[in-house]
């Protein structure tokens, strides 16, 4: 093989910076910010990844507490936590039950210390593209889920989004591949990237979907159009794509890198690898994990969620 | 029509930062750079440009010296600047006979005053990608033709140009359509864009080529085919493009912008108006033309050339 025309891009060098601003900005609170984490399976992968959180909040500056409870006692620890003043992020490693009962239980953690953007009002917020909470004084951020956000500040990072177009209209005329569309990750992504402008074409197991904005610029919420498999099939969407973003967890599935159009921008959010190596010979920029920019955007929710307060018993 | 969603950016506004470069650049010499234009014609548009030429000089510390000659006098008159060691650059207001003679007036100018980059030395390192005038040693840097540096600065301003990419590689992936292909911008631009790892679709009214540089980056010039017509029409070619950048001196004529994808750059180089407004509709970045641009190119090839002299009277 040929020396890559393009490069890699590992996720720590995108984190660089939001960890900068992070730890500046926990260095000028007057308190160290807890952020809990509650395990509640035997899930080595969980365990692990609960670990490598708290040792990330900690070099930080943060409070992190790991609680491992059971399965049944999760609901009352949420209940606590959420009352607990000197908790300040809660966040649960799933899944728990594995089924319906997981959602409630995500539900329960208050809106206020939801630090992975994961509460319904939130995801509300994100598909009518509503920037705050509190309409019309617009003082107190909305948070977004982290593994979209994430997306968003890599993109930001690499120059897809384009500084010279009007803020929310960044992706114009970008067209983006999105390889998942969970509740928790695709489809939340896809709608951000189109409120900001792109053409996604979101692909599950079932059929492609295409999100845009349409062509009416004032309106606060992406549209969506499931497409014909006959006319459009990824064969024919990929090539055309500036932009393929993968999250299938599964070590088998390997995305067909000879689809890939040279110079695209490929991004694998999975923790399984989507790519075989030949992607590298395609890519433009290729980022491999993003996990390190997530964790940042964890943290910054956090820091917004402590701001959303004072500014609440100020006021 | 609806809000445009793209944007369209002033050559003023890109200009400034190199403007700014300029003047402290200038201000940190020991002496006043003095520009020489010769006019030869009765043209009224190359009598305003003369003029505009002289002002934007003396504004930012430059000396312009602008000399009416005779047609046949111009040979004499520029053997004369070429000898005298107070005039640093020299440029002449095309055209003057407007047959061949012309290049050999052109020629005749020294390309270590020849501010616009037109000596044929500066093409050749152009089309091969020669970046030095003095190998091994590579103190001296080659000049580029105003016109088509202006071009690249202008990409490299509005993000086209992407510097996560490796350094001579930051279009990879761009398709860009071309329409012109002169020998003085046309041309030596569609290869400059190539030589940094865009495809290239070059147009003028016989047929379309494409320039790229292949698959092997180590290749130090760019490949040149003609497309066949019947495969490749300007409108197959043009919805595909990340960039169109049109030339065409006549005011009649008018880029189909239905042909347009949502979200391309556009950029005008003529002095005539190639676009209807409707391309508002269609750009994401969108400028109407590039002269200041490109004498702020000028004027930078003048304090290249005025370094280049420096390291070789030192050497």
């Amino acid at each position: 093989m040929s020396k890559p025309a393009g490069r890699t891009i590992l996720a720590s060098t995108i984190a660089k910076q939001y960890i900068d601003e992070i730890t500046s900005q926990v260095k000028a609170l007057d308190f160290k910010p807890k952020l809990v984490g509650f395990l509640a399976n035997d899930d080595p992968a969980a365990q692990m990844y609960a670990n490598w959180t708290g040792k990330t909040c900690e070099s930080l500056g943060f409070t992190y507490d790991l609680i491992t409870v059971d399965k049944n006692d999760l609901e009352s620890a949420l209940i606590n936590a959420n009352s607990n003043d000197e908790v300040n992020g809660i966040m649960v490693y799933f899944p728990v039950f594995g089924d319906n009962q997981d959602q409630y239980l995500q539900q329960l953690i208050s809106p206020e210390k939801d630090v992975e953007g994961l509460n319904f009002l939130y995801y509300h917020n994100l598909y009518h593209n509503v920037r705050f909470l509190d309409p019309p004084t617009n003082e107190q951020k909305s948070i977004l889920p982290c593994t979209p956000l994430a997306m968003v500040k890599i993109l930001e990072y690499l120059g897809v989004y384009n500084k010279h177009l009007h803020y929310g209209n960044r992706l114009y005329g970008k067209k983006v591949l999105v390889v998942n569309r969970s509740e928790i990750v695709g489809r939340p992504l896809a709608a951000l990237l189109a409120n900001d402008g792109a053409t996604v074409y979101s692909v599950d197991i079932h059929n492609i979907q295409q999100f845009t904005r349409g062509d009416d610029l004032l309106m606060q919420r992406h549209k969506v159009v499931d497409l014909d498999a006959s006319e459009y099939s990824l064969e024919k969407i990929t090539p055309q794509c500036d932009v393929i973003i993968t999250g299938v967890p599964s070590d088998s599935y390997k995305f067909p890198s000879e689809l890939v159009s040279n110079g695209a921008v490929v991004i694998n959010f999975a923790s399984a690898k989507n790519f075989n190596d030949d992607i590298k010979q395609k890519a433009g920029l290729y980022v491999p994990s993003i996990g390190k920019v997530t964790i940042s955007m964890l943290l910054r929710n956090l820091l917004r969620l402590i701001d959303n307060k004072k500014i609440r018993t100020q006021s």
